[in-house]
């Protein structure tokens, strides 16, 4: 597998002409800005988590991203009804398992999640994949970090037992899959200043996801296009504040000659 | 009837003086947005949804907003509860039935209202205006729109059985009362790249009949002001995230002079 | 007590050393803002309410900030759990009314909170501060503000009664505790257009809780710091919309330089 600027941009193409609907059950603190972003990128977001039509809504759309960022029980179990029915339908289903191993609550769901109904691609920071195998993870809140060679350990071992694609993310991205591991070393530390920036990466996931049956590939060019939508907008910005929306405008303005100019990826087999 | 910059300018002044305040109970992924677009017109947003303190709520407020967009369950007894309430003591009741039609579960809360508490207005895009009195109407998601013609055919037997006025917005949008349709020809493509707007003009829509009491006219006005300061800010804008800022920018620094120069609408009995 | 530019410098620079964890169960339309301003500032945000895990998460918080502006019955027994768990571990408690007079609703949650579980600080406008203890304020809405005086001895009691901090913010904010009333004179009005200018102070007077254990000068220095990233915005901003990021990236940037230029406070005993 290779993945090139073209590659990419063919999908970006794809995404703003046939402008997927992307399910999104996600957190409070994120919904604005993750469908901005998917708008920006020219998907469609919709957000809908009532049990009484997560299920209808799913059936229109062409990626379900669940995240469990401000999860409650009711959301829970809307979580799960939809995830069944992508499961079901073939839909890929990309979930962003925010701060497990901070909580033993979220730890439990993402499990019961990995267990259940396994997800097409699970992405998070090093500190939550490794909170899913093992208990001992230490993270701190919902934006650390661990070792990568650990996470990275844990996420064969989480592709090899759920057959889910599974997304590190940070400095550089690494995803994983039974043929492939992609590293992309785009993206700009002063996104980490931007709250929301990896749901936003899972939501993106999900936009590629839609389009690009290759789904690990998506997830590649997905977290490239996130990355490099980033440095051009850290290039404008005077702090996080200015960066949120030159991100957004980066995103819709991304050019074939941006993606190729800026590309930083390695593709292992 | 006609509406003149200069009615459109004395609502505007008039919502600067009096700060209405304008109680939604909203969704998720827009509050943020819609409070800053309240606030950025001169009125005074509050978002309130417990059951305990709809009623309370309702009667300081000067219009009550209510938008289905990320509804559920103990989520609509509160809008009911604050819409019987505004309905006895004569608080204009906006209603956006966001994703009317895309699934039977918001349909069918929609036409429940329509049928229980009709509100003074219902703004929605012509495949939520279609989804109320039939079952055939296709949508995609909360973005789409279908055929004009047909979405002007239901809102004029809308109007005849509930009440309501009916605004259906899109390119053009069309303001329908018992008397008059108004078509307001403002506004720009880039402002469908930016989360909520529709739901930003519902918002806006209350700002205005809470001053205005002649109730399809401030509809009209609210639409154009809209319109108008997406005009203005997308000369600004550089994209969908840029949009944002300049939008609120805009609307906080409107000036008769800009309604007056940009204003593009027409009044038909 | 005196309070110098050098030391909120000084407190400025540890919490970007130490990014504490900020627990915040606070209202859904100033989520994502508080989030991205507390991360602005250096500090680390996490939003969780689901009774399953509020007590883990203030475990490992260095403040727990509560703010009722969106509050419903659900979230509320979160919020009491979340600040029983901070008060037996003496993590630092900061209370947001948002709203206490506007309706019965907040006003009669409020008090419980202070009866049962007294805040370390309390920080809201006048009218919500004088709801706390008598049942004639005045209020419209989640904005208003009443008599600073009236305020000023209320608050007074207030610390006498429960022992919590009192901020009182305004175009002037006053600090009370038992034996120093601060003033601070900074900011600009345009703030007051940007919902949540208020909600983000509580949080980011956490933030200054979490890492300063003299509480009182702590949030002292986070309102000082508050009014000073505003006026450097203000001054570049053309409106509400331009304003907020503006004001992000003032926090992000912020200069013992800033500080000392800008400062107006004044302590007395």
């Amino acid at each position: 597998m290779q993945i090139s600027s073209s590659d990419i941009w063919n999908t970006v193409q794809t995404i703003r002409q046939k402008a997927p609907l992307i399910h999104n059950i996600t957190n409070y603190v994120v919904m604005n800005y993750t469908a901005n972003a998917l708008l920006a990128v020219g998907a469609s977001p919709v957000m809908a988590h009532a049990e009484e039509e997560v299920e209808d809504m799913v059936n229109i759309a062409g990626a379900l991203v669940i995240n469990i960022g401000t999860l409650s029980s009711h959301w829970i179990k809307s979580m799960f009804r939809a995830a069944n029915e992508a499961g079901k339908r073939n839909i890929p289903i990309i979930l962003d398992p925010v701060g497990a191993g901070a909580t033993g609550y979220r730890t439990r769901i993402t499990r019961e999640f990995m267990e259940t109904v396994p997800p097409t691609v699970i992405r998070g920071n090093a500190s939550e994949i490794l909170a899913i195998l093992k208990d001992d993870a230490k993270t701190k809140g919902v934006d650390s970090t661990a070792s990568s060679n650990d996470a990275l350990r844990d996420a064969r071992e989480i592709n090899r037992t759920y057959g889910s694609i599974v997304c590190i993310s940070g400095k550089t991205d690494y995803i994983i899959s039974a043929d492939h591991t992609v590293k992309v070393m785009n993206g700009h530390p002063m996104m980490t200043r931007v709250t929301g920036m990896g749901c936003t990466a899972t939501a993106i996931c999900g936009a590629f996801a839609a389009v690009n049956t290759q789904t690990s590939a998506a997830v590649a060019e997905a977290m490239a296009v996130m990355g490099i939508a980033g440095e051009l907008a850290v290039a404008k910005a005077e702090g996080p504040g200015s960066l949120q929306y030159h991100f957004l405008d980066a995103l819709y303005a991304l050019s074939h000659e941006d993606i190729e100019r800026l590309l930083k990826i390695e593709v292992s087999s």
